[in-house]
């Protein structure tokens, strides 16, 4: 059925044979195409969050849901046209090859799960979007980029981020110069987890603690931010392992990052206090933003000495809001054969340096990266 | 003349006999009496920042200065009332012994030069305030603290922002509970440095860069705000040694602290960026100081989530001024044989830590302290 899958696009872009330029050069003959996407895993996140999103999107709709609660996933595909034969779970998920309306299987599930069903939907022929952190190792994020590679699927993580208009100016600005030089970047990401029985405070589904959820956004504003790939870490951890929400996974984390320029990030995350900041300063002024990564209402600011100029006219972003545009991005590198701007080697970068951070809070010393 | 004084004092007391009570119980009985301060260096803070504070103050008066400039000594002495007989040069300085009219000397000299005009005030009988950093290693702090100890004289760091009404609010507060149990503290002081000639850029005269400099204000307040001693520190220092500023001295050095009850404290300093911020983020909320540690105009603010309460009320100072409440502050110690709340013991906790900063950034690990 992924043979069927690709013929049908085959003849729809008139029959390319070269099977590595069929979602590309295909579908750029049809732009208007919607992707049809399957949303596996209806936590507040999936279900919530994402699939509301669809009604806002140009090239990305809904198509299926996979899910382990069968009455929910019922409730939902009612409420959002998704045909009853379009439900599955997690025993039937590999018969989502044989479902030609999903091109894109979008992995909204705990991260120990990410590389798991990531590497069956590129198995049953689908491009993979994976919500973030891409999963809970290295060697995890590795298998995953090879089983999309030997696909020939696309894989994208949900850095929604990268699609967010406050955070898409603020890098504009960073590297318009505006602020001169850079020199240092602070990103702080926590909030205050009050049920000690979420399942991001459980190891085997989480992975770690507030790194591992929060600790990303930290992680990828000091990247982004900076433009740059840092080569050293120094982290410390702090938790209170007899308080009940924090007995498997760590609270509070903080790093040091150095970059070849010379600039420093200095990046925390936690699960004890609440704290979403994102802060550049170069030789002539900030870039600051507070909020920054939350789905709504960051604010973004410019100043010499102190947040003087609120930047309250944005350009527009790539859709109506960064969940469209996140989702769409992937839809259209599918459609044009590009690489997504966050890909699974994006990831993998990532994780790369979550491991390197976990390892020097553990060895209390400086890891090259 | 040591004694003359002593016995003056004792004299106007009644007559106690037990010398090392003579500054307390002595003075105690004449509380409006103001003691005499002796400038020594008047460069930009002595001259333009410290002498015009006098003013304000109740308990202290200018009585004499110290300089190598005679021409800009005589033209301070003439508009701040200083009998020219109490104009002082470096060459004649260890005569104040002889000024019955100094009481304590305020030692407003480059950093390299604290510890020698620390020692010889005490050797000539005074009580000694010494701008911060304290002096430039720790060996010179206990030389200094030994010797106002041996001639039964005070010793206390011009460490302002003690004295600063947001900053106390702000320990208030922190200590009050209202942001229930404290996770986290940054603090960030920072200026761009346009000046290569500049002496605080020449190790000789400054003992190193922005770390002796603003430095030390992110490292109080990581003390102060936490009401805790860090137990280790690991620091990173980022300067283009090409810069013509710092051919000498560190632009930029960050470093994280631990503490006992699990706190972290992320810290920076740098002569290439404006900054000046202090965050204390609690289970329950924040307590934000932006600018922080300014002569005036610093703010505060409190939150769950942002900076959702300027506190504009703050209770009133000890003094009009941070600057008189620390010069005053001093003189009521003497008066009342009390210990200032920034001893010398403050000043050498502060440079056990700076040693150990340099000292981590140099070997690029952790040091516990």
């Amino acid at each position: 059925m992924i043979d069927m899958t690709r013929r049908d696009v085959m003849a729809a872009a008139g029959g390319l044979a070269t099977v590595t330029l069929v979602g590309g050069a295909a579908h750029a003959a049809d732009p208007g195409r919607k992707l049809g996407y399957a949303i596996v895993g209806l936590g507040n996140y999936g279900a919530n969050v994402i699939i509301p999103q669809f009604k806002n999107c140009r090239n990305s709709r809904l198509v299926a849901l996979v899910s382990g609660d069968p009455a929910k996933a019922k409730r939902i595909a009612a409420e959002h046209g998704v045909p009853e034969r379009s439900i599955y779970n997690y025993q039937n998920y590999d018969s989502i090859r044989d479902n030609p309306d999903i091109d894109i299987v979008y992995v909204c599930l705990p991260n120990s799960m990410h590389a798991e069903y990531t590497i069956r939907a590129a198995k049953a022929g689908k491009h993979v979007m994976c919500e973030k952190p891409m999963a809970v190792s290295v060697s995890e994020c590795q298998a995953m980029i090879a089983a999309c590679k030997q696909a020939g699927k696309k894989l994208m993580i949900g850095y929604r981020v990268h699609f967010e208009p406050t955070n898409l100016e603020a890098i504009r600005l960073a590297e318009s110069g505006a602020i001169g030089k850079r020199r240092y970047v602070r990103s702080e990401h926590g909030f205050v987890q009050t049920n000690p029985e979420a399942w991001r405070l459980k190891k085997a589904l989480a992975g770690g603690g507030s790194l591992m959820d929060m600790g990303v956004y930290s992680l990828q504003a000091a990247r982004y931010m900076t433009g740059e790939e840092p080569v050293s870490v120094y982290a410390h951890e702090t938790t209170d392992r007899r308080d009940p929400r924090f007995r498997e996974v760590e609270d509070m984390i903080e790093w040091q990052l150095e970059f070849p320029s010379g600039v420093i990030a200095s990046c925390i995350s936690m699960y004890s206090a609440n704290q979403n900041h994102i802060l550049l300063m170069g030789e002539k002024g900030r870039i600051e933003m507070e909020p920054a990564t939350r789905y709504e209402g960051n604010h973004l600011w410019t100043g010499k000495d102190g947040r003087e100029q609120e930047i309250t006219s944005l350009p527009p972003g790539p859709r109506s809001t960064q969940f469209a545009g996140q989702l769409d991005h992937l839809s259209e590198c599918i459609l044009s054969n590009r690489e997504p701007i966050v890909s699974g080697e994006e990831g993998l970068r990532d994780m790369r340096i979550v491991e390197a951070i976990y390892r020097s809070a553990r060895e209390k010393r400086r890891i090259a990266l």
